[in-house]
């Protein structure tokens, strides 16, 4: 089965916006074993909108159309949709009245404009993601079928993983199963994993039981994806959970998390399991480290705090990395926690190679703290030496408690 | 004149990458005043590339590939070009050379592969650009013209810069400049922004003189985009500071910059200026502010810190908005700053409306705080609130001080 990818707009094409939608629902369809071979990028334009659409429809069964469903009068998607499946646009009341809800729930008048989010082509059914705003579609043309999902990132993405990808995977009639795992590695360059996976891969392309593929992630390291094919889900699993712990033995614990696990989760799901408490001083990273934890920690229940600038001075006066550890202990001191720690530069008068930051660890029993070296920019060494100290951290708590 | 953009490369269907090319070539030849009214990704297979490239040439004046000039196997995109030119691939032994010296300049053997990239379809013309790698091609086809460039972002656009976009407006014929020009707003919606609008974008439509269209940009607000075609940069100019001197009479003070000029840096400047400081209190923005302010001020100039989570438990028993003034002043004592923010959320014994957030700012002479409701779930509540401190303190220095 086959699945174009269409996405809307004319801020695409010039360029004031990179089209990041068709790559996700690339990647989606990939999974569950769907081509996506053409992705097309196409302006607000009536004519050459349904010549795109018709086109992808002609050498595809599926079209999904991203973008052009919101209030302006430039977002013609509806109407582009009505006329290739040769039908009217209706307003459809219930949807009338959940956008009106939306308005007066937040104390707005809505404007009239609105109104065309509710218009719907005859024949389609709606997307029942994301009420309140403008609706998906899944239209009908003879045996294929036409989706038409927001631009909004988010929007897009909860219609597809809740309604679109089901609903394809249903149409392709299709038993095998595609899966993938992520494996995250911090500490090691691209290449190095390279050559201790080259053995693996070799028999790997021998057996074909699964493919693995590289991807340098920058601050979140450097993933390993291992893709099985199989007949069915349990199968694919299979495969996955054998190859994982291939890899596992292989690269050892350079590894600290599969899938969605991202450095500040795995060090999370630590401390909690612990009943530990964490906060830190972030003098270098200025609040990134807060920033992280927080979004995964609202409450702030583990992640209880961070200092964000020289509050307390006193220990400036510290030299080198004991002012780290100064600074974690200190922060450990002030919110109370389990852990603290710290990320630190040099003072301009002190002398250290380029990048060097100090990181440093104060819990019962541990005061430790070391010096790395970090390559580029201050911003991208502020973000370096986040996932690096919850990196030291993550081993501290592993082997020192 | 018309020119598409055609990615090349399996791995950006997949998703693994993201087609940052096209969006840049699109922005480039927007400039120049060159339409781009399609960009297509295709994979690295003979008979869709060809497929592409030859409808894109039947609706364009010309084609821009992307990819495919590498020296392995897939990279196909000189012999799919050959074809679609009616002619052969030659081996050009000048590029043979240059190819072998960067290899032993580097000490390393050539692998026989890259001599593939010396392989040029006859009748193209190399682009001088980047000798030593493959090199970009322009490949007459009638009267219309294909390029190659690789997909290294560097090396295309230096392909771009220095060669096609001049052979470009030479073969265009016309010397007609287009600008642009952003102007920044939050506070107001879309919808509403546009019906602010209505009327002079009817009188544009009728003038011509320049186009305005709306970007929506999540926390960032909503950016109306001033586009002006004119007969060279001055008149060009004009236009541009006659637009956005009518557009502030318009929309006033819910303007905050223009162009790259994002909310923080706008603050900073003003504090700058005045040579203030500023520090936060962050208990539910948990660090975002104080990661965008070290962002810009990595030295902690004027943003002298930032106290993510409840260190100081004391005024968490003042009720409501009050506490986010205790919050804001606070903050400005730690810290011994001009200025102290603060943006809470109520307790969970408060009762207030879902998304209230109070808003607070403690200055000489000003003690202020205020309520308001956002949308969206707590992670974009909690950028929402940054942005919407950032414009309160943006506002209570423009007026109060």
């Amino acid at each position: 089965m086959r699945c174009e990818v269409v996405a809307i707009g004319t801020e695409l094409l010039l360029g004031q916006i990179v089209d990041t939608n068709s790559s996700w629902i690339g990647e989606q369809l990939a999974l569950i074993g769907i081509d996506s071979l053409f992705q097309v990028k196409v302006g607000d334009n009536a004519k050459r909108m349904e010549d795109t659409i018709r086109h992808g429809l002609s050498r595809s069964d599926a079209v999904i159309c991203c973008g052009g469903l919101g209030p302006t009068q430039d977002d013609i998607t509806r109407e582009v949709i009505a006329k290739i499946m040769g039908v009217k646009v209706v307003r459809d009341e219930e949807i009338v009245s959940r956008i009106r809800y939306m308005f007066e729930a937040r104390g707005r008048e809505m404007p009239k404009n609105n109104l065309r989010q509710a218009d719907i082509p005859e024949g389609a059914s709606i997307i029942e993601e994301m009420p309140g705003t403008a609706p998906g579609l899944i239209c009908p043309v003879d045996k294929k079928v036409i989706y038409a999902v927001p631009g909004v990132p988010y929007e897009m993405q909860e219609m597809m993983r809740g309604t679109i990808l089901n609903d394809l995977q249903k149409r392709s009639g299709q038993s095998a199963v595609i899966r993938s795992r992520v494996i995250r590695t911090w500490g090691h360059s691209e290449s190095g994993l390279a050559e201790d996976l080259a053995n693996h891969m070799s028999e790997l392309d021998n057996t074909g039981t699964a493919t693995l593929a590289f991807q340098a992630s920058g601050v979140e390291g450097i993933k390993v994806r291992v893709t099985a094919k199989a007949n069915n889900e349990k199968e694919a699993e299979k495969v996955l959970i054998e190859e994982e712990k291939i890899i596992r033995d292989i690269l050892g614990d350079i590894i600290f998390g599969t899938d969605d696990e991202t450095m500040e989760r795995v060090v999370l799901d630590i401390l909690q399991k612990n009943k530990m408490t964490l906060s830190a001083a972030e003098y270098l990273t200025g609040g990134i480290l807060a920033t992280r934890m927080t979004a995964l920690d609202a409450k702030m229940v583990t992640f209880r705090g961070s200092l964000v600038g020289a509050h307390d001075k006193e220990y400036l006066k510290i030299p080198g990395e004991k002012r780290a550890a100064a600074a974690a202990q200190s922060a450990r001191a002030n919110f109370k926690t389990s852990v603290g720690i710290a990320a630190l530069a040099p003072e301009e008068n002190e002398d250290y190679p380029p990048g060097t930051v100090f990181l440093a660890i104060s819990m019962q029993g541990v005061r430790k703290s070391k010096a790395i070296t970090l390559p580029g920019a201050r911003s991208r060494l502020r973000s370096y030496s986040v996932i690096s100290l919850l990196d030291y951290l993550r081993k501290t708590l592993l082997y020192e408690m």
